[in-house]
């Protein structure tokens, strides 16, 4: 509210871009990325307006600035900066009466109409001498003589005039020249600057307890990394763990989810925590620390990050269940809570209650455990069901962990009502699941993409596009065979700079736990799962292959570029990614049993090339060429051949 | 920022509507009104939500509140409250986890699986034991002996369970029961509420000089009562003058704003101040604060209401000139500055200097004259050029006006760029001018309309279609004669609920200053005009009709209730305008010089018509009655018969 005797704002401020809910959060960024500033921006009368946008990282004590310009209808000014750090960033606008262009302009006008100025130059000496204590040190010299001359009447008023007018004097004046002319905008504006893989990376989450040699044998650390080759050799860049915590033995699950477990069964790695620890312990069939460190430690040498899993959930027999109690839900009786969904009660699982008395201490113990794995060279989490814990805690841990390590990337594993995911995603996750394993229609994936591609999505939300999970196998897979397999890790690596697959996807493996259930036959989550991985029929060739168009192809590294393409069928989606130099037109015919053809829609005119034009389009797949003309060009795609085409525009030179 | 000592949101709310630039401005309504509130509200978990939206009108000291309902998949909520007394209202939304409903369930679940209930019918006991102090007085008796029951293991098991989920707990409990539940949005947002004519009134300007019934006389305020029944008659509820007081008379300008003035020479009633007084004085020739209380009086009892112009600007003669020079600009030499447009200089007008040093007793003394003339009886003031004045200005001085006098209504006289045009009416002006006067074809005219339609723009902007004014007589009106006036006075007064004329309109006068000139010749602005109100082709009948038809027809009383209706003419401007029972088709020749016709396009189920039924439509201009059919329907409009059709729909009994 404006009170006469604050000062009140010269100038109106509004409208001020990018921002979500008002500045209340963050927009996301890629380091290195140009941020964008819009603000709507005027005031009374018929000043000049100069304008310019304050910004630092959240970090640094002094503020930079970049100016804004604008249109003068519209009144819309603009402006930019680099994020050139990872972190946290904020920025507000700033704009103020331009006195000394208003000044200037007058004395022009006057001048150019034949009036006396003489006057107008004494105002103009009066103004550069109020203003001298906010120009900066060394300009202020040269504007202290000025002001001097302006109101010399021994020198001569043409030569006054000149100096009033000259370009060298403009140039020295800029900027809030008197106490009260910088109006700012009301909020603060923060932006958040990830590190690139939190835009892009490819994704292979694995058990390391599947990855010993033999059949029956508990995996370890060592076992999985020998794998890492060959998971390097595929492309990927991060690999993910599910918990490798100490599983919980009481009321432990047996196989496929069965609520009796056998004395070999190991459980769920999601169950954590027994005598052998906590989230802080690693499971001991698994490995020691430092077996751990060298895992990761191999990872990087090949190029590839690990990523845990953050679950925030206990066993019966987890530490935190003796020493803090209280941290649960202790019912009437003194017993503690299990999970629930009534009528239905989870014995091996017991929630944290967030809201506990004594919060601060579990807040702050959760906190710590992601500060701990931090330690150990963990850089990226994958958090399970976020959305079952408080959206305030989670707002709060993500910005405490990312005070210190900016480049930590969270990743939410949150299956909800869009506007909870999204308000996941605002608070503060790096990246999100989606509902891609369900959209295989292409009505579904056109009207799932676009709502994805709005602008106002895509400030805070980065979809990775998982084509399967321990816990979604999509009847797609089951039914459409290693052609469907094909077609989904097509458009997961096509669509979205984020994809990943669950091992065992590059296999094909298809066989749900019954007919109607998304959950894999003797599930993974449940027990030890050994694999021949280069059995026949492996798609492993194919990932290699989409991994590094990938990496060749800048137009598939963003999600904001995607553009769906008309095509006269059903089954053929189409798509096209531009970047500047690359532009990628992605065809994919979506029925695994059948083959289909149709003409593409491709403006000409859009790729930048003449519409009668003849121009060459080379598929990345397999370096095969074809010649397109015109608006609508031919496809027909066999999916026993092959699923789909990534056609490069090559342009004439 | 959420940290976590203190207590962190339980649930997020987010998008609240209605609301201007996050909560920075109020939106505005109509008293009786009912405001729509929304928000997306969510949380974490499997918990039901409860949420209500609290509000008051700003002088009230207590809250009340309206329930939320939400749908769950969008997870949108809405609820409602009536805006019953004018001036500024406060709501926020107050949103909680519903422990009761959660429980509830949760307890007939698990009962209906055949469970043990006893520990959930004790948890149950303690809820409402915490929450008592929390609860209205009258039901803590009830609630404490339910827990008591509920508690009470002596009790049948099965009447603990029927109490725990009977009606009669349910409907007690309601609200957030425990400590640090209840969220609140971050905001609390703005609601203005205007009185109705704010909404819906006719207007008319007139000159009280001009109406003498004599020329060459000064008329006074006494003659210009003595038009007002005339003005009553032809349906105007308010009457606006110019501004009242004393005219400078230092660089006096002469007629058709020539710099020489000759003696007899009247001045233009915008230089304000002379040695009779300033703001607050009344030129003497007009009559005396009396007789202006008598004026104002006579018109209330004809139900129309004075309008008086506020136009912050001073002659060189204003008694301020003299009492505050530091209000002005002072220059460099120490004279004043005179209002520029360099190189133009206005020697009869000095702008007042809002930034200056005595900031706060200028615009006190701003203040105090609007306090002056509404302890005088006026609720009315027309703001001339509001954007050559500080918008901080505007908003506070609103404001402490409106504190006590929610019903005084601010009219912005601001033909500006969009942007400060709105960002007016953002910051409290009642209603503006508009562009109307320029948007004469009728791709101009659909295009302004879908503009000042958007939902956004209605939140804060209400037009008033003025159809002239003393600075604007434009070209169409200039050359189509009187058809052109009749075309112009139907589309103002059937677009807009709030719409006027300018005094002279109804005779249809049209001579311009000059050829390509807006300005009229020998403009009221400069000298005394006496006129013949009843002059051969005049047409005040059309204004007496279209004035009636106004009050009889609520959809002409609403802006928001436009929609534009596809003609195949270009000169058939065709809209539909609609309320409950009333619904209003309005077809529009934009040619005053020849007759056209065209199929106008109405779908008949918006209209709640079948497709092939035929229904009657009556317009109300003529009382002809025409039968239409389908979606297509013939209208032929010949301007020297007839501009325009305002065809009511009648529905079959």
């Amino acid at each position: 509210m404006v009170s006469v005797s604050v000062p009140p704002p010269r100038v109106v401020i509004e409208g001020v871009t990018p921002q979500l809910e008002g500045g209340r959060y963050a927009v996301k960024r890629c380091v290195g990325e140009t941020v964008v500033i819009g603000a709507d921006i005027f005031k009374d009368g018929h000043d000049h307006v100069a304008a310019r946008t304050v910004y630092r990282h959240a970090q640094d004590r002094r503020w930079r600035e970049a100016p804004l310009t604008h249109e003068y209808g519209p009144d819309r000014w603009t402006g930019s900066f680099v994020v050139d750090a990872p972190g946290r960033w904020q920025f507000a606008v700033e704009a103020w009466p331009d006195r000394f262009r208003t000044w200037r302009e007058h004395l022009e006008k006057y001048r150019a109409a034949g009036q006396d100025v003489a006057v107008e130059l004494l105002e103009g000496a009066t103004l550069l001498e109020r203003c001298l204590d906010r120009m900066p040190k060394q300009v202020r010299i040269y504007l202290r003589s000025a002001a001097r001359q302006l109101a010399d009447v021994a020198l001569p008023l043409s030569e006054r005039v000149d100096l009033a007018l000259s370009a060298e004097l403009a140039e020295r004046v800029w900027g809030p020249l008197l106490a009260g002319d910088a109006t700012r905008s009301a909020v603060t504006y923060e932006v958040f600057a990830d590190r690139s893989r939190a835009v892009f990376s490819s994704w292979y989450e694995l058990f390391p307890r599947s990855q010993a040699k033999h059949p029956g044998v508990h995996g370890t650390f060592r076992d999985a990394q020998d794998r890492l080759p060959d998971i390097a050799q595929m492309g990927f860049d991060v690999v993910y763990l599910p918990p490798i915590h100490p599983i919980g033995k009481v009321h432990r699950k047996g196989r496929n989810n069965t609520p009796v477990c056998e004395a070999d069964d190991v459980g769920s790695p999601w169950a954590i925590g027994s005598e052998d620890g906590g989230h802080d312990a690693i499971h001991p069939q698994l490995g020691t620390l430092p077996e751990f460190h060298a895992f990761v430690r191999s990872a990087a040498d090949l190029g590839i990050e690990i990523a845990l899993d953050f679950a925030l959930q206990c066993a019966p027999d987890h530490p935190w269940v003796t020493a803090h109690p209280d941290w649960f839900f202790v019912r009437a009786d003194g017993s503690i809570r299990y999970a629930e969904n009534p009528p239905k009660r989870y014995e091996d699982i017991y929630p944290l209650n967030f809201w506990c008395e004594n919060r601060e201490a579990l807040w702050t113990a959760c906190r710590d455990l992601l500060l701990y794995w931090v330690d150990q060279g963990v850089r990226t989490f994958r958090v399970d069901n976020p959305h079952t814990k408080p959206l305030a805690f989670w707002e709060w841990v993500i910005r405490e962990v990312q005070r210190d390590h900016p480049d930590v990337i969270f990743f939410a594993e949150a299956f909800t009502r869009p506007k909870r995911m999204y308000g996941l995603a605002k608070l503060g996750f790096t990246m999100s699941y989606s509902y891609f394993t369900w959209k295989n229609t292409k009505w579904e994936l056109e009207e799932f993409l676009r709502d994805l591609g709005r602008p106002e999505v895509n400030q805070f939300y980065r979809p990775n596009f998982f084509a399967n999970t321990p816990d979604i196998l999509h009847e797609y897979l089951q039914r459409g065979g290693r052609p469907a397999f094909r077609v989904r890790l097509l458009l997961a690596g096509t669509l979205s700079p984020l994809y990943g697959i669950y091992s065992g996807y590059e296999l094909c493996e298809n066989t749900p736990l019954r007919p109607g259930s998304e959950e894999y036959l003797d599930s993974e989550k449940y027990e030890i799962r050994v694999r021949d991985w280069d059995q026949p029929g492996n798609i492993k060739s194919d990932v290699k292959t989409l991994n590094r168009i990938r990496r060749e192809n800048p137009a598939l590294q963003s999600f904001q570029n995607l553009r769906l393409v008309p095509t006269n069928s059903e089954h053929l989606l189409a798509y096209w990614k531009h970047a500047p130099g690359n532009d990628l037109i992605v065809v994919v015919n979506l029925d695994p049993h059948g083959a289909h053809d149709a003409m593409v829609e491709v403006a000409p005119g859009d790729l930048g090339i003449g519409d009668s034009q003849s121009y060459e389009v080379e598929d990345l797949l397999d370096g095969r060429r074809y010649t397109w003309r015109g608006a609508r060009n031919f496809v027909r795609l066999d999916p026993t051949e092959r699923v789909g085409h990534v056609l490069r525009v090559r342009r004439q030179r």
